[in-house]
């Protein structure tokens, strides 16, 4: 449970729930360090809210995507988005 | 936002639903440091999620609760709950 308040781990899932991507796709779409988006993935992986699926290509190709566990989290992602518009002030 | 996934926050957020209470009462309920408590009621308390009311009484009383923004994350935390009790499987 620590790792859903991990830092990164909330975008990382939140990225995620657009849809399947290779790592260079997340990567580019958050300003994480490669280094730590890797490290953020396999604990995701462990904890199986995050599927690493293998294409056999040349060259391979890599996808990560939710599984339904990730998925389950859409409801927090929602309430976390709500209270932030009600209550966090962006400054400008 | 960083503040939320910082250990032991969902933790006081979610005993403070229960109603104001006092530091001594908070610190029995949880497993946290008195030191770790007090720097997260400070950071809460900066950012307006709880209220720290001081009684003039012999000898002081002082007693926090949830301000509207905090109460204002309690559907984040019942969504936590259930998706824990869906997925997390605790380790006899």
């Amino acid at each position: 449970m620590q790792l859903l308040g991990k830092r990164w781990t909330g975008l990382i899932l939140f990225q995620l729930l657009m849809g399947p991507q290779r790592f260079s796709e997340i990567e580019s779409a958050l300003p994480v360090s490669g280094r730590l988006l890797t490290e953020r993935l396999k604990e995701l992986e462990k904890e199986g809210i995050v599927h690493r699926q293998i294409y056999p290509e040349v060259p391979v190709r890599v996808e990560y995507s939710l599984t339904e566990k990730g998925r389950a989290l859409e409801p927090i992602f929602k309430d976390l988005q709500n209270w932030a518009e009600n209550w966090v002030e962006v400054k400008e």
